[in-house]
């Protein structure tokens, strides 16, 4: 099991961690997500280390920015 | 054409607009909706004078608290 850890610029509800939930979901490999608009933490686990591109490119998809952290 | 105005708390971005557009736009007779999360405004456009009740409901309904305004 691999975790990987992002901080996301501008969540500011449910909508929005549910927008990102859905976007990083479809990465092949994801087993879990924990992301919460108030910290702005996003933490990915997944059973081989997941590609970071991929990640922020899925949370530019549902719409915001995030960094590794 | 009526309109009725009403202020909703709790919305904070776009997401939220949408999920009150999608529940407000199912009463029946609305035919156009103004949402906005910065001021908070919504108005309802409609054919006939729509019911505050049912307007208020869908509000609830789509997880926020209205007032007519």
């Amino acid at each position: 099991m691999s975790t990987s850890e992002y901080q996301v610029t501008g969540m500011t509800c449910g909508h929005c961690e549910m927008a990102i939930r859905d976007e990083v979901s479809r990465i092949p490999g994801v087993e879990g997500i924990d992301v919460s608009a108030q910290s702005g933490r996003l933490v990915v686990r997944s059973s081989a280390p997941v590609d970071d591109t991929a990640v922020l490119a899925a949370v530019d998809e549902a719409g915001y920015q995030a960094v590794r952290s």
